[in-house]
């Protein structure tokens, strides 16, 4: 058996990449091969930067990571408009595809890359690294349990970074709401998480119509900054994600059950929170009436975890002891749909969109 | 011009009969004159465990307090299935009607009550009391900003409390789960808040369709113990609300708008939370990111101040300085009418229930 870690190539040096080239420095089976922006001096500059060790290949240019033999994987953090070409020309090379979020800057586009996958026999994954926090799986755990949780009945996400007080100038000069790189704005950045909240509550289960909330905001480029939208279920579930990149910071995703209501406060914290049904205790304490805080830990950051999973996916596929696993894409696309649902809505006044499963 | 208080008399003696009594008593410009019970043993027994003053009329039926001329209003906190009978009863005696929510078990009671309260000209209130508490007002500043919170986009209520913690055997014996006596169980008790609340934020707009949450719970008698549902509007606005009797203690309305988020903890708090939009402060202190806490103090509890209010009320109809405030019976309608809308879905299977304006 190959013991060989799997080698990761990064295309450009966003900052992400300097997070993410850490994690995979870091994480047991992995190892960085090398680096590529449109300068070799930004892509040297960058290593130096970041730390890199000496061995990690710098190029001049993306195809010359994509040419590099020694890349298993691609990860890639470039704006979004420059996804579809750059991770079909990844999985033509027959490289396995990380890709930031949103994936694609619709569903067509994220369909043409997938289907790249598929043609070329590599596995597919888009960052959302909250997915793979434990505390994820926990919750998870939790919303399965009829006692503690019961039915799923309303979820509610929220995600505001006001990123004017991160870096004044934001809404004229950054990447993410550039018409040209990220057209989707704070609905393809902070949506995507909600989004893919909402369906992962769900169990995937698309919901029957999507319906956008007033009030969105546009740059005056016309990019989002602040939108959302609700979603509803033939069986009367419910859902609304809310993000903005003006207001105060506020990120939580609240999920309500007939027997309790479960909150996970931030994207990456380590808490949540459960209001179930109050339990008899002892004759002591007798009924516990209080909210149950719990507290999952990991030791690693929740990016190198994401890495791990990715690189046991590829070492899998590579040794033959494992297959692609389809679910990324499944998941990628179903929450692609619903952000063009939600873009579409906004674009006709907030009229409903229904969805087709 | 008279300066005579407003003379209150009670019927029945309910647990809230007690705080409310403590309020009237407390109340400047307001009076007790009477309470009166099914048996003069039960009154006079109510009457000495809650302190009231020897002048307080004690009566051994209902009839009793309503014959007595001195009497200017009656507090109606009867179980719901006697509101019809004796609201209307109290308003053909010509008496101003303070009434415990849920007013009526449906819409068409409602009118019958708040028609005869018409044609006596009598003023008509319910009790819900955190719209009296000065949190409430000031929240509704904040709520017409368009600066600080902007146009309205979603309202989520939740309304949980574990009366089996509070009292084992609830679900047996209590009156608030009795078909006979509150047949709206927790939708009348706790969801009549919540939709308020709704309602409230939104201007008192009624939405255009109200569907049930699935996982209705119900006692042995089919009286609703947790509940809630989704309500829509034509321009995208959504609400939800959530109740139960069984869920830990949670009790919020969080309202989203695309400026700011409000979030009012608890139902007689002080406190709530404003995440707007950050704002630059001065050159040190930069951009604020973080929630603004607001404490609206009282001094004074919020059920004094709604005796206060419709003693006020009462008191320019009987000196001719004032006219009866229709406001208080527009709003107990909508409510009614929306709390009818969830019924109806949760007996239809979720189905979505279009409202007529």
């Amino acid at each position: 058996m190959n013991n060989e870690p799997i080698r990761f190539g990064i295309l450009g040096c966003a900052n992400i990449a300097r997070k993410m080239s850490a994690s995979i420095l870091a994480t047991p089976g992995a190892s960085l091969r090398a680096i590529g922006s449109r300068s070799l001096e930004k892509a040297q500059s960058f290593a130096r930067e970041a730390g890199l060790p000496v061995d990690v290949k710098v190029y001049g240019s993306y195809e010359g990571v994509l040419s590099d033999e020694k890349v298993d994987v691609v990860y890639i953090p470039l704006p979004t408009s420059l996804h579809l070409e750059w991770a079909v020309k990844a999985a033509e090379k027959k490289k396995h595809i990380l890709i930031e979020k949103p994936p694609a800057l619709a569903a067509e586009e994220l369909n043409t890359i997938i289907s790249a996958c598929e043609n070329m026999g590599v596995q597919f994954m888009d960052c959302t690294m909250w997915m793979h926090h434990p505390r994820t799986a926990k919750v998870k755990e939790i919303l399965k349990s009829k006692e503690l949780f019961g039915d799923l009945q309303e979820v509610h996400a929220i995600f505001c970074v006001p990123m004017q007080a991160k870096s004044p100038g934001f809404f004229v000069e950054n990447i993410r709401v550039s018409p040209q790189l990220d057209a989707l704005g704070a609905l393809g950045d902070l949506g995507w998480y909600s989004i893919r909240g909402i369906l992962w509550a769900n169990d995937y289960d698309l919901p029957a119509s999507v319906t956008a909330l007033p009030g969105t905001k546009f740059t005056t480029d016309g990019v989002i900054t602040s939108c959302g939208a609700s979603f509803t279920w033939k069986d009367g579930r419910v859902a609304t994600f809310s993000c903005s990149f003006h207001a105060d910071k506020n990120v939580r995703l609240v999920l309500y059950g007939n027997n309790g209501t479960l909150e996970m406060p931030g994207i990456d914290a380590e808490e949540f929170k459960l209001y179930g049904v109050s339990i008899f205790q002892d004759m002591d304490i007798g009924w516990s009436p209080d909210v149950t805080e719990f507290h999952i830990k990991t030791d690693v950051p929740q990016e190198n975890l994401m890495v791990q999973r990715f690189s046991s996916l590829v070492k899998g596929i590579r040794d033959g002891s494992g297959v692609i696993d389809t679910h990324w894409a499944v998941i990628a696309r179903k929450t692609q749909q619903l952000l063009d649902a939600v873009k579409l809505s906004i674009e006709h006044g907030c009229s409903t969109m229904c969805i087709e499963a």
